[in-house]
């Protein structure tokens, strides 16, 4: 029932991240557990991902992933903060080497002008060298069409990001 | 996408639960995140849906659903005991009304006679009148299929119990 362009993506992430013994967590709002659930559709991906959180509520934010209350009270849930903080959290609570975050408004309701239906901020956290050298990136999205396609977008995003960053790992 | 057999499932349950202000968490092995990813394809699920963790290595049951690492020892991860740990961690943490949790072997690979493939544990935990009165109870199911069909299955006979559980919640 998965889109095969997804699942591909999987399939993909999941022999580069073997191959190289990385491991890999996700934490996801707007995505509702779509990339969890894209990535453990693959036979044997409990080689290489080891869990997540789906982070719909502030609470679990803050609880699961020591999102920061301040961060979220200055920028609110769906930010370049929030997304960099929840990667953060979750590749720290999972010890994993890499970890994806996505947040974002998947409609149709929750927009503003400020903040439209499908923006949406994918964040990636790195071990580095070990724990103490772990950073994150955001990347930020403006996604096209309604809540489903743009969760699947956001979802793709996510795993060819986590691919382009698993290929450059040594 | 997703099975429009299941969204059915997540609309009712949502209906229920937004009219009975119950909230709804999850915890996820075998299904990797397939509940959580179809209650929140449901436009408004953030009403009553808090969040989730998807469990796939037995540390994440440990250090974010409370699992005692006793019983992952005595009994394995998929177990009825694990399930029941699962749901009642999960529930604790995210500070619910209602848990589900999920363990089971989707395969094709990791049965064995004992443990065969669609062997699946699903837990569902309750508040009761206080979160000192809160327990769990478990149902065993050896579903049919491929990895796709049993994780499937095993969704739906989630959302089905917690539709059942929250339409006899007071």
């Amino acid at each position: 029932m998965l889109d095969p362009a997804l699942v591909a993506l999987a399939e993909r992430l999941q022999g580069i991240c073997v191959g190289r013994h990385l491991t890999v967590a996700t934490a996801e709002s707007c995505t509702g557990g779509l990339v969890a659930e894209t990535i453990t559709a693959v036979p044997g991906s409990s080689a290489y991902y080891v869990g997540g959180v789906v982070s719909y509520a502030d609470a679990v934010k803050r609880d699961l992933l020591d999102v920061p209350v301040a961060t979220l009270a200055a920028h609110g849930a769906v930010s370049a903060q929030v997304a960099k903080a929840m990667a953060l959290g979750c590749r720290a609570r999972l010890g994993t080497s890499l970890a994806v975050s996505i947040t974002g408004i998947a409609g149709p309701d929750g927009g503003s002008e400020a903040k439209p239906v499908g923006l949406t901020y994918i964040g990636l956290a790195t071990r580095g060298s070990d724990d103490a050298t772990a950073s994150a990136e955001v990347h930020r999205f403006v996604l096209p069409g309604d809540r489903a396609a743009i969760r699947a977008s956001a979802a793709a995003e996510a795993l060819q990001w986590l691919i382009t960053t698993a290929e450059a790992s040594s």
